[in-house]
C-alpha cells in the first residue's frame, strides 16, 4: 500500500491522465498534495502498482506522494482543479465532474484549443458549464515529456485577476517548472490555440521538402496572423510576443516532438489531407479561427489555408503556390 | 568561353564569393547583370571554368549568365554593389574597393554583425569609409544553399528611404527569392547581428540536453531582449517582430545550418569556451551588444552570459544555472 503524502500545501486533483496531465501531476505532487484522476480504474490502479503511467509517459517514474483515483469524489476538497483533457472533451467533462467541484474550487485548462461546434474558448466554457468558480488558464511552450523529466520549463498561467494568477504560479512551479502569472487569459488560450494551426502548416512547408528558410518566414508571419487576430478578440498584443504565444509558436513549430507538426509533415508529404489519421487540436483550432477570423473580417492567409486543406476543400500544393506567391508589398 | 549575359537590366556586382555572396548573385543573376567578386583570381577562374562555386556551395551549379571577376575595376559601372564578406573586414573591403565604386552606386551590406572594435553598425562604417554612397541592409532568415537552391526564402532590404528600399527589393527579387522593403536600418541589422548570439545560448541549451521547451522559452526571452536594445538604439519594434527579427531568430536558433547554434552546442557540450574553433559572427556581436547594453543600462541577461562564457569570464554550468532561475515575477 502506498504511503500517504505528507505534505500539508493546497489540494490539487489533475483531471485527464493523459501525457501532460500526468506531467503536471508530478511536478505539482512536489510541494502539493496531488491526485491524478483518471477516467477509468485500471488505469489509476495501474500507476498507483508501478508508480509510472507507462501510457502517457512511459519509461518516467512518477513522485511517491502522488495519488490516483478514477473517482468524482476525489474532486470534493480540491482547492486547485486542472483540466487536461482535449479541448472537445472539456464541456462533456466540465457537466460530468461539475456537481463534486467545490464552489471555491480554481478550475485551469490546460488544453490548447478552442470548442470547434461554438468557436467557445475553453475558459467560456467552463465560465459556463462551472458558474461561480474562478477559471484559469495554463499554456505556453511545455512538452509533458520535457516537463516530467525536470528539464527546465517556462509556461503561462492566466486567471480573472493577476492575484489569483500570482498564487497559482506559486503553487503549480516546482524546481525547473516555472509558471509566469498572467490576467490575460483571451490572449493566452488564443495563442495556444493559434500556434496549432501554424504548426500544421510549418508541417506541410517541412514535409514538402521547402527548407528551414520557408518555415522560419512562415512562422514571422504566423506571428503577426495570430496577433491580428488575438488583439481582434481583446487578448493583449504582448501576450502574443510572450511565452505562450510566440514561445509555443517556436516550439509547436520545429520540433517533432509536437503532433500537430508532424500531422501537417504527413499532408506535406502526401500532398492530400485524406489518410493522415486521427486529427490534432490545429485542425479543430484551424476551422473555428478561420470562420471566426472571416466573420471578423480579419486577414488570416495562412489559418485559412490550413482550414481549407484540412475541410478537403484545397489541395495542399495550390495551398503552398498561395501561401508562398504573395506579392512584395510592405512586410 | 562563356557567353556574355544578354541581359539589360542593371548592372550589380556581388563582393566576396562566400557562400552567402554567391547565392545572391546566382538569385539576382536572373534578371540582371551579375558580376561576382572574388578575392583571388584562381577562386573566380574556377567559377569560370566550372559554372559552379565548389568552395562555397558545393553541388549547386550557377547561372550561365553569372559573370566572375577579382579585379576592382568590375566595379566601376555597379548600380547596386552588395558587400558578402564578414563583418569584420568589411571596413578594410571599403578601403580597398571604395575608389573603384562610382559615386551613384548603391551599397548593401549583406553581413549580420556589429564592427567589433567601434561597436559600430556596418551601414555606420560604410557611411563612413564610402561617402556620398547610399547605403542598404539586407538581412532575414535566409541560408545560403536554400536561397541558391530556388527554396522559397523571404528577406528584408531596408535602405536611407522606402523608395530606394522598393527599389533594390524589385531588382533583387527572384521567383522563390522575396526581399521586401524597409526604412529601418538599424532595427534590421541590429535583428540579424543579436539573433546570432541568442542562436549561441540555444546553442549552449541544446548542448547541455535541457530540451526543446527550455529553448523555445529562451527563445521568447531573447526576443524581448533584442526588441529592448533596438528600440533603445532608435530601431523600430515592428522590425523586431518581423522577419529580420523574429524570423532570423528562430532560424538560426533551430537549424543545424546555423553556425553560430553548432557554436553554442559545442559550447554546451564541452562546457568550456575553448577549443571552440573559429569565432562566428555572434561571438563578437556578443561582446559588443552586452558593453553597449551595459552603458545604455539595458537589461540583456542573456546576452552578456554569452559574452561572459565567450570571453572565458564565465563557465557554461554557472551561466545555465544563472539563465534558468530567475524568480517569477512578470513575464
Amino acid at each position: 500500500m502506498k504511503m500517504k503524502n505528507p505534505k500539508t500545501g493546497p489540494k490539487i486533483v489533475v483531471v485527464g491522465a493523459g501525457a501532460f496531465g500526468t506531467a503536471l501531476a508530478a511536478v505539482a505532487a512536489d510541494k502539493a498534495n496531488v491526485t491524478l484522476l483518471a477516467r477509468r480504474e485500471e488505469a489509476a490502479e495501474e500507476c498507483r502498482r508501478t508508480g509510472r503511467n507507462e501510457a502517457a509517459l512511459p519509461g518516467i517514474p512518477l513522485p511517491a506522494g502522488l495519488s490516483y483515483s478514477s473517482q468524482a469524489a476525489a474532486l470534493g476538497d480540491a482547492h486547485i482543479v486542472l483540466f487536461a483533457m482535449p479541448s472537445q472533451a472539456h464541456r462533456d467533462a466540465a457537466r460530468r465532474y461539475g456537481d463534486a467541484i467545490g464552489a471555491k474550487a480554481i478550475v485551469v485548462t490546460c488544453a490548447k484549443g478552442m470548442e470547434q461546434s461554438t468557436g467557445r474558448l475553453l475558459t467560456d466554457v467552463l465560465d459556463e458549464e462551472l458558474p461561480g468558480r474562478r477559471i484559469g488558464v495554463l499554456s505556453g511552450p511545455g512538452f509533458a515529456a520535457d516537463i516530467a523529466k525536470g528539464l527546465p520549463t517556462a509556461m503561462v498561467i492566466a486567471a480573472p485577476d493577476r492575484a489569483i494568477a500570482t498564487e497559482l504560479a506559486e503553487v503549480l512551479s516546482g524546481r525547473t517548472f516555472r509558471l509566469y502569472p498572467s490576467a490575460d487569459r483571451t490572449g493566452v488560450q488564443l495563442g495556444g490555440a493559434l500556434k496549432n494551426v501554424l504548426a500544421i502548416a510549418c508541417g506541410i512547408v517541412e514535409g514538402a521538402g521547402l527548407g528551414d528558410s520557408a518555415r522560419a518566414a512562415l512562422i514571422s508571419r504566423g506571428l503577426a496572423e495570430m496577433s491580428r487576430f488575438i488583439v481582434a478578440r481583446g487578448g493583449d498584443a504582448d501576450t502574443v510576443r510572450g511565452l505562450s504565444g510566440l514561445g509555443d509558436l517556436v516550439l509547436t513549430a520545429t520540433s517533432h516532438q509536437s503532433r500537430n507538426l508532424r500531422f501537417g509533415i504527413t499532408l506535406g508529404k502526401s500532398g492530400r489531407a485524406e489518410g493522415s489519421g486521427e486529427l490534432v487540436e490545429g485542425a479543430f483550432a484551424a476551422s473555428v479561427a478561420a470562420r471566426v477570423a472571416g466573420e471578423l473580417g480579419i486577414d488570416m492567409p495562412i489559418t485559412e489555408a490550413v482550414a481549407a486543406i484540412v475541410d478537403g476543400k484545397l489541395d495542399v500544393r495550390s495551398a503552398l503556390e498561395q501561401l508562398m506567391s504573395r506579392p512584395i508589398t510592405h512586410e
